[in-house]
């Protein structure tokens, strides 16, 4: 496996419209795509910063990862996704090198990209996700 | 002020070689720059993973910005930055758009870099640094 960039950084909103408008306003984000993911329980958006991309993700109840996330921890950041040739390929090295996989299948993101998590505790804390091109 | 580019992601650790150690075996990252923030009281280490950049952030002592985070609320991800042409003329712009900064002026970052941190009440819980190219 090899990443090729970071993909996005993610973060935990409590409403997605108000912290869409503070990145408008502060840091000249502009939205790229928005949508609903059902199986994750979340409505997100990737907004474009500069060259690079942010996600945004605000629970679609409670009871979701998102929501128990920002019950435990509060609004901020979620996670980073590196972006990658092939997640199935990516899961399989990082599974031989040790790390701890949520998904051991890609499993569909946001705009139709693959996507696989690997487990907050492989890498001191930081939930990783690896997305295909 | 327009930001360019995400420069880095930050997350705090509690062992600055172990968590080195885990990003090279399971991201294939590279150790960019490594040295110690006096004023800020971190052990910093840039380390690229593919294309773009990640820093670990360990505290000096618990009684640190750094200290006081692991403390509450453990390892994981702490700030992005983002990179900006002028850190003085973001700090205005971002101030007149109604941020709260916790550096007036620019101060000195890891590699020599101009930096300025964002309070993260500003945007959702995260905390957003912004660094000259």
């Amino acid at each position: 496996m090899l990443v090729q960039t970071t993909h996005h950084v993610a973060f935990a909103v409590e409403d997605l419209d108000e912290a869409m408008s503070t990145y408008e306003r502060l840091w000249g984000a502009e939205v790229e795509v928005r949508g609903t993911l059902e199986p994750q329980g979340v409505d997100a958006a990737y907004l474009t910063v500069g060259r690079d991309r942010i996600e945004l993700l605000a629970p679609t109840a409670e009871d979701t990862p998102v929501g128990r996330f920002l019950a435990r921890r509060g609004p901020g950041m979620h996670h980073v996704a590196f972006e990658v040739e092939d997640v199935s390929e990516a899961i399989r090295d990082l599974s031989s090198a040790g790390a701890t996989l949520i998904d051991d299948e890609p499993r569909p993101g946001l705009g139709g990209h693959e996507v696989a998590f690997v487990h907050h505790e492989s890498q001191h804390g930081v939930l990783i996700e690896v997305v295909s091109q």
